[in-house]
């Protein structure tokens, strides 16, 4: 060929994608890393040695393709996410309730294959998590942004009636919500799983708790109205309270015949031996993990706290993040942050940063840096002097 | 809602997909399995203790995301293509050049996100990989049909004018093909790699090399074309030669700007920590894995001459794999094997079967299983007395 390809026309990528940058945040080696909520505390010796020895009793039959319904890890999943339902509802999830996939970031892929695509909407409330556009123009599916207050609460009239009006087969409600930390209110999964069911086609309402485990005391979970709304998805990972971000696993509960619904869009063999044989093994260690959880979450609150008494606004939070600003130029501050060493999030609505929990020396170490930037001068609230 | 989304209606999977059944073969558990191409040889227990060592070091960070360049691994990959490149060619390929994924499958899924989509082609001619039709539905890509010989061979100007005529923005061109093991002829990459870019938006010409390590002496490798046609990318996957069918690593090479395209639409962090810890230890015990394969070539062509003495037609392969035929009722022989404990794969055209080569052993008692069929007179083929 050499050249008969010309440069403006090379290579082909579809016109809606030119110029897009791939999504992701700056992977910079920072001493105090609190940019994309990760859980600040790798797995103990022990759990590093169970999946280590998990591993390699997989690897003597890594040449065979895995099992393609990782049927194991479905039911160590449905087991752990009874811990949720059993309590407070008395009944259990089965393993036919639940799926998996690379991280939750496959797992919406898949439901946007499966219930997206042309001719078909998405709709989400802003401002929320930046990867759902991506999700709804990966999958050819109209991407609607309905609105949240001010406050970042979601207003139950407002959304029920911004469903009815777009008609949505897919509506994606994280709970907490990021960037913003905010829960849903418990409500809320009733009022627009019924909304999304009034229509032809209909719409699966999922819920993603991705940050789930951090929420508060008298936070439900929604994975409790599963037997309420086949058309409820509750979607989890094991990236943030399982510490696990580095092996990509993503799952969700719901209806069986959503889940055999995926079936039929997911890649064969998806799921890698390996990835099933570390999952298994972390949540074996289910409780030293969620130990750590509870530490965080003490974390995050005295951290809100420590950031109202220091003059900000602070989202109300149900996550391992928090929402603080609102900065004349937060570029700056992100910046300023950055060169005593803490890498903190420029995401959300303008003015605002997100700060993820980390451990109390981290976070030590973060309000000893933000004291000094405020201190400086160079990082005025709106509305405040320099 | 309780059943407010009426049977009919739910889930509100796209009318497409409604009725399909997942891909995928039979797993069943049966002494040998020959169905679904894999490698016969597990991992030497040097191998298994590098790749568990490997997964105990990334362990300990698993909490954070994996490195979504995976620049090292990268790396090893295109190490290891240049001894495909670099003997024949004298280049060597480039990391920057390399691309990898959770299987080949999200390779080609990809491609296809990045270069097909609604209102472009995807074409590759029939009889061939089952898969691609499907990369296409979920992508929304046109899928165009094209047509091998009777003998499974590509002829030239048939497939030049098939792709003009078409216009593909992606030509999928498995060598060797599944399920016929048909390599393409040496001009087939400056041909078609010209066709394509002779249009606008031009198209990519992906050569599928899943099994290309396989090929008798004196195929080449697409690989060795890179340099002259900035539109071809070559495929590969760890699942084969390398017995890695399990741990879920495809890769390509290509034109750099290709790369930078997939980025756009590759789900961050789509690769996990684990993953690129497992394909680099295994990228370390090469020449082991590639002695196995020398074995299996071996193997595979024995078998070609042992069913041709049979009485069988076989195709021409370059795979580890053996279309052989044409039964009356291949179905009837593939059960009848199955009930000797032998699992081979019905697919490909009416008539032939596909086995996979295994080892001496396996094939010694595929071979027995065979005969025992064909002695007890149920499985004629065609144009055969019964």
């Amino acid at each position: 060929m050499s050249g008969a390809a010309s440069a403006a026309a090379f290579p082909p990528l579809r016109e809606e994608l030119r110029g897009l940058e791939p999504y992701g945040a700056p992977q910079l080696d920072v001493p105090v890393q609190l940019n994309v909520n990760e859980n600040p505390y790798g797995p103990s010796p022990e759990c590093v040695a169970d999946i280590a020895a998990a591993v390699a009793a997989a690897a003597t039959t890594l040449n065979r393709y895995p099992d393609r319904e990782f049927t194991e890890l479905r039911t160590a999943l449905a087991a752990y996410l009874s811990r949720d339902t059993l309590p407070t509802r008395g009944f259990e999830v089965r393993p036919e309730q639940v799926w998996a996939a690379n991280g939750s970031n496959e797992v919406m892929l898949q439901l946007l294959q499966a219930f997206g695509g042309p001719g078909r909407c998405a709709l989400s409330f802003a401002p929320t998590y930046s990867m759902y556009p991506e999700y709804a123009r990966d999958t050819v599916t109209t991407w609607v942004q309905g609105r949240r207050e001010d406050d970042f609460t979601l207003d139950l009239d407002a959304a029920r009636a911004q469903v009815l009006e777009h008609r949505p087969t897919v509506v994606l409600l994280p709970s907490p919500n990021n960037p913003t930390g905010t829960a849903l209110p418990p409500e809320a999964v009733a009022v627009l799983c019924e909304a999304a069911a009034s229509y032809e086609p209909s719409g699966v309402v999922v819920v993603d708790e991705a940050y789930g485990e951090f929420r508060r005391a008298g936070t439900p979970s929604a994975l409790e109205s599963l037997p309420e709304h086949p058309n409820l998805v509750v979607s989890r990972t094991m990236s943030k309270a399982f510490a696990l971000a580095g092996a990509r696993l993503g799952y969700l509960a719901a209806d069986p015949r959503i889940c055999d619904a995926i079936r039929v869009v997911r890649l064969p063999y998806h799921l890698s031996a390996v990835t099933q044989a570390v999952a298994l093994a972390a949540l074996r260690h289910a409780p030293e993990l969620l130990g750590k959880v509870d530490e965080l979450r003490v974390e995050r609150d005295g951290l809100v706290t420590w950031l109202r008494e220091q003059g900000l606004e602070v989202a109300d939070t149900d996550a391992n993040f928090v929402l603080c600003g609102r900065f004349a130029d937060r570029h700056a501050v992100w910046q300023d942050l950055l060169e005593h060493g803490v890498l903190v999030r420029e995401v959300g609505p303008e003015g605002w940063l997100r700060v993820s929990v980390g451990t109390p020396q981290e976070m030590e170490t973060f309000r000893t840096a933000f004291r000094r930037v405020r201190e400086a001068g160079t990082a005025p609230l709106i509305g405040e002097q320099p």
